[in-house]
């Protein structure tokens, strides 16, 4: 399918903000091509090393593309935007940033891992791991209807930085609409990620991609939907099983931070990788589900490692 | 396969205690039957009507049966327990309890649906919606090291309520063993049940299992973890894809609450069935995903409908 409009990956910001003019103006039904830039703004490249991840700038990470002013739309409504295909995928990166992620009160030094996606279908971790690519948009959303400049870093009720893993190819996305026009923008595109995103990076790729836009008029919802396309929601990991840990704890948070914990001692036992890489790949690759959360006082996470990564 | 020893239902206990005199004692590499009683101690039956619900006994519900006692264990060994196949399912039932329950808050009234499952492949919950089952073991678990008695209602390091779906036939579930023989006791067994089991129950089931032991001498972890059979871990449930509700918060409590609360509105609105039966199929059927852990202050969850329930 061919889009009707391109918008090149100059035109981003940096925050949700409503009083940014629109670099493009369509009607419902149009289908958009976004250039994208990669979630460090362009400060890391394929050259990078661990020495650049503390020189992140945070103010100018996870730039968003866009904002597309969609015709029509106005508060109340449901803006579907579909996610009809993604270019070519060429590198990636992955960091662990001090202060950043789940454990990080555990892992104090940077790391980085450099990917080389050129083949398109997956990407080599280590030798003989292998994790196949799916991408998605960690970062789509519209504008807030308060006045100001909204750190991209938290998802809200706008959508953002929800790193919803599984808004793949196919994928229809619901967003309420909280201002005039919506104001649409997409960003931080990755390759692969598991659900939970743990060590706060996942296959970070400049990946361009595809939308078609439609308006539900007066269908309220309260925050971003999703449907997806027919057939499993892991197609390319599934094949060998999993294997998983398990954290109960009197929090749900608790009981994530120790079934990563498990995994990662899992990891490193398991297949001789050091601490900072069997984090890294379970924030690529490791899905965490909530099992139980009624058995009071105790609620249990497990995180499922697909074996298919290991050949 | 054949079973080696058979353990009948009046061999079970509402209560880990570590004093309870082992009703068989096997060596590592044998498999046995257990006939299992459903959750409610056989308080429920067929028969049962939504009143019978605020009668339940608390202190007689999720019995379990054994304890088995498996030569050579000792703490900081592991205990591989496979799931070798189920029984045969007649009935079921599903229940929102006052008190108990993700929403209880909202939920004051008790409902039952009783459901029949005799095809052993799906079952009806109403007309036209369809979920397929999947046997498991909600409460598998072995002894903890503490003395005299503990609830058997939440999990813990001995494994215990658990509730995880994804237990199913060809699974190899590893316990850490706490005191000499393990002590070794299985119930409450669910035809089927989404991530979470949001509203407390799951199509709770009498359904006997047969089950296989090994021993990992040496092999120490902390709490429970298990390796999936080949394949994707939703078979019966991918083919039309998934409709997701999101939710945001500042923990991962209001995340999937959130999530809970828009699927049900969801299902109430394009499916015409009431909340109380939306938040029972939600137990039965949605799965709760961690979308994202990291992206400080708002976490998000994402709870995710099967479509192909729907005939």
């Amino acid at each position: 399918m061919r889009h009707d409009h391109t918008i090149h990956r100059h035109c981003h910001h940096n925050a949700w903000d409503n009083s940014l003019e629109p670099v493009l103006s369509i009607a419902p039904g149009k289908s958009v091509y976004f250039e994208v830039v990669d979630s460090s703004g362009g400060q890391l490249s394929p050259k990078s090393t661990t020495k650049d991840v503390p020189k992140l700038d945070f103010s100018n990470v996870n730039p968003v593309t866009g904002p597309v002013y969609i015709e029509g739309a106005k508060p109340g409504d449901t803006l579907e935007v579909e996610i009809e295909s993604f270019g070519m995928q060429s590198w990636g990166w992955t960091a662990i940033i001090p202060g950043f992620g789940l454990l990080n009160d555990y892992f104090a030094d940077p790391y980085l891992k450099i990917w080389d996606l050129k083949n398109n279908q997956s990407a080599e971790f280590l030798h003989g791991i292998e994790i196949p690519t799916n991408p998605f948009p960690g970062t789509i959303g519209v504008a807030l209807p308060e006045p100001g400049q909204h750190s991209v870093v938290p998802p809200r009720k706008n959508g953002g930085n929800m790193d919803i893993r599984h808004l793949t190819k196919g994928t229809k996305l619901y967003l309420p609409v909280w201002v005039d026009g919506a104001l649409f923008s997409v960003g931080d595109t990755h390759a692969a990620q598991g659900d939970g995103e743990v060590c706060g990076t996942a296959i970070e790729a400049p990946i361009d991609l595809q939308l078609r836009f439609k308006l539900h008029k007066g269908m309220q919802i309260q925050e971003p939907q999703f449907t997806t396309a027919p057939g499993p929601l892991t197609p390319g990991l599934d094949r060998k099983g999993y294997h998983a840990t398990t954290g109960y704890g009197e929090n749900l948070m608790d009981a994530t931070r120790k079934s990563i914990m498990y995994m990662i001692e899992y990891l490193t036992s398991n297949y001789g990788i050091t601490d900072q890489e069997a984090y890294a790949l379970c924030s690529v690759a490791v899905d965490l589900k909530i099992s139980e959360v009624v058995d009071i006082p105790h609620y249990l996470v497990s995180a499922f490692l697909p074996l298919n990564i290991f050949k």
